[in-house]
């Protein structure tokens, strides 16, 4: 029987963000798992329908990005108990460093929110499809409401 | 808090399709939910690389897959007691017709197996990357081993 011993909430900062953590809480506290967040800040945050970086990042902007982040991050941990030690905010790829996270730490379940694809995104491909793609343990995506 | 209460298990006959059932069974369980079966029979099963359908499907050939999914199904449903009016075995896209099943039914939770992509493979997605993509409801991908 499969129980989940280590969920990983991979966090976005999405309007419907509660209903992944909620879920991901849920199952922890079913499966009496190790419950752990992170959040990838990425590396071009914006950028043009070409995806060229409109603006590059220096060092001062990564760090206020980090630090924004771990901030924001760290306030979802802790309505959920999450201790520090299982937060993880980095700067890179999400597509890469989500299942980097989850294999370096023996999750066997990720779980994060899945928005609605369309046209030229559904093309584009997601976060979500990615991970999916990539991970080499289950991912639960939560089909997140009014996006 | 977001309780599943009916799970749709979206089958193929994979090596490990174990794996997706027991996983399934476990939720259904755990949230004291309904749990369904399906199977999409896919209209054109052979396809050469180029996705042209090597074979014509006629109607008696139709008939013939369509009763031996129906079979597969019914001995998978047997094994986790799912009642034959929650097996749907149809003919048609897998992609589309697994959303379908699961809008037409109150699907809050599609289970389905994920095989690793790579390649081209990835860029031609997957039944699991479509089905993310266009359900309504939540979607829990099985990573299945050794494929």
């Amino acid at each position: 029987m499969a129980h989940y011993h280590h969920i990983l909430i991979a966090a976005d900062f999405s309007e419907n963000n509660e209903q992944v953590l909620e879920q991901a809480a849920m199952l922890a506290r079913e499966h009496n798992a190790q419950l752990s967040i992170c959040h990838i800040v990425e590396d071009y945050p914006l950028t043009d329908f070409a995806y060229e970086p409109m603006i590059s990042i220096d060092s001062e902007m990564r760090e206020m990005l980090l630090e924004s982040g771990k901030k924001q991050i760290a306030a979802l941990a802790d309505k959920l108990n999450i201790a520090e030690a299982q937060q993880w905010v980095e700067f890179g790829n999400p597509r890469h460093d989500i299942v980097k996270i989850a294999n370096e730490h023996q999750v066997d379940l990720i779980v994060l929110g899945s928005h609605g694809r369309h046209g030229w995104k559904l093309l584009l491909g997601s976060t979500a499809n990615a991970v999916l793609h990539h991970s080499e343990c289950d991912v639960l995506a939560i089909r997140l409401k009014k996006v």
